[in-house]
């Protein structure tokens, strides 16, 4: 059934959004219809519990039910990389080895952030620990680099190191910086599979040997993104359709993305509960939510 | 039993270090005889799970545990202000509730810290709602405001705010920024009652109202900083006191406190399991141990 190496999803991944209950609890129908329409129109893969998806407002349990309930519902675990990472260990290990118990193809790790200016051997050691807990062989530990949402990134001298003592265990990297040196310098770490956060040099990052990008846009403009991945392996030119998924993107960052792709959904299916976002996040109201579509249609 | 209206602990308050077993549980034995000996001699009040307890390096469930352990040892619960702010609504609640149960003083809370540059709308809108979820008249939330590591503060605007919204039950706040005029700003704020995070302007913050302050320092130092409290209600000259804690704090600054506590109180007790820290953080050598315990030696 899995493979006996981990082998990156390859394509368009999309950090999963989170619709609530108006009572906060998780939308779980909403959810799972969401999650695999993503996967029936352009993502090859999803990551439950991203910055996006509102992860770090949700508690430990809550997050378990959801990843189930996305199992349960049918959508293949190989498909899903789920977001694990806290600032406490246990809980981190408690959720990566959920992820590993229902057959997801690994999981995407934040460092621990609450202590800002920690050591490269402090944040070595954090994953480290992890990787020495993974049981399956198929299983990849994938690490996330947010440092302007996180306040504390995975240096490349870390990620480095642990590719090299975890090799197919520590399979990659999430860079979101928007740092393309960085991006440049993981691309460049042997055997490492690194996704950028976001669609802007996707092009480039698959000629460098990127599996694809995992990018908040997938919620909503997945098979254009999908398209560049499809053009680069029949060796195609992709710049145009670069140009327009760079603008789609450029649109939709002089808006709040979370909320305002909430707000999109909320209109588009006529279910209110696409609106709600958690605190400290507040929900973006139906006259900028509009402004926002009109932008994105003339962008289409 | 409890007064009907939330009344602050007066004098100095330890944010209690955190020890744990080799293989990080805490060490719960260890824990409390630790806080029964800091209440002993000279601390008013403990503030379990702060930044110096390393409290977002532990899970919800033993950071329950532990404050349960410390209430069943026969620890005035009216003793306790522990922090219980996480990144997600849910947790930060049920950890709230429980100390509230418990019959805690208060709690000291964070603002939600993953998602940087909110706005003070959305920091209103969560402690609200955890202000509307306490039932006992005189339990009190105290805001965390330590932007310098959470990455997220509490804006003066929005303490105004609550303590207008929400008198006697957002009682206060711990500023920690080290930012005098941001501590004189919150002093001001009616009803409200500030402690400083540290010991360096302890004499001017109580002549401005503070109730009194919550520091580092007093898990080694609490005596000699309570001192400080007492010269000052009787009205005497605190001058030379302040320059002795002042100097202490310093010395012990140009160290990382946490590991370099922890290993003073591991040489000094002959528990080892004082020495460990939990990741990111990582535990200070036994020579540079020894050459703070010399420099703190020299001062006292």
């Amino acid at each position: 059934m899995s493979d006996t190496i981990h082998r990156p999803i390859r394509g368009v991944l999309a950090p999963v959004l989170t619709p609530f209950e108006d009572d906060e609890r998780i939308a779980l129908d909403l959810y799972v219809d969401f999650a695999s329409g993503l996967l029936a129109n352009g993502c090859a893969g999803l990551v439950p519990f991203g910055t996006t998806g509102e992860a770090q407002s949700a508690g430990v349990r809550e997050r378990l039910g959801a990843l189930e309930a996305l199992v349960e519902s049918g959508i293949d675990p190989r498909q899903l990389l789920p977001g694990t990472g806290l600032c406490n260990f246990a809980e981190t290990l408690e959720l990566t080895s959920a992820a590993e118990r229902l057959g997801c193809r690994g999981a995407l790790v934040l460092p621990p952030f609450y202590y800002k200016g920690v050591s490269e051997d402090g944040l070595y050691a954090w994953f480290a620990r992890l990787a020495e807990s993974v049981r399956r062989e198929d299983f990849g530990i994938y690490l996330y680099h947010i440092p302007q949402v996180a306040g504390v990134g995975v240096p490349v001298g870390v990620a480095r190191r642990l590719a090299a003592d975890f090799p197919g265990r520590v399979a990659g990297a999430k860079d979101s910086s928007g740092d393309w040196d960085n991006t440049v310098a993981l691309l460049e770490v042997e055997g490492f599979s690194v996704y950028p956060g976001n669609e802007m040099r996707l092009a480039d990052s698959l000629a460098l040997g990127a599996p694809g990008c995992i990018t908040a846009s997938a919620n909503l403009n997945a098979s254009a993104i999908a398209q560049i991945v499809s053009l680069h392996d029949r060796g195609e030119d992709t710049d145009s359709d670069m140009a327009r998924v760079r603008a789609w993107r450029e649109a939709l960052q002089e808006y709040a993305p979370i909320p305002g792709m909430k707000r999109i959904l909320a209109d588009r299916t006529g279910d209110g509960r696409w609106a709600y976002v958690r605190p400290p996040l507040q929900a973006m109201d139906s006259d900028r939510g509009s402004a926002l579509q009109v932008r994105l249609d003339g962008l289409a």
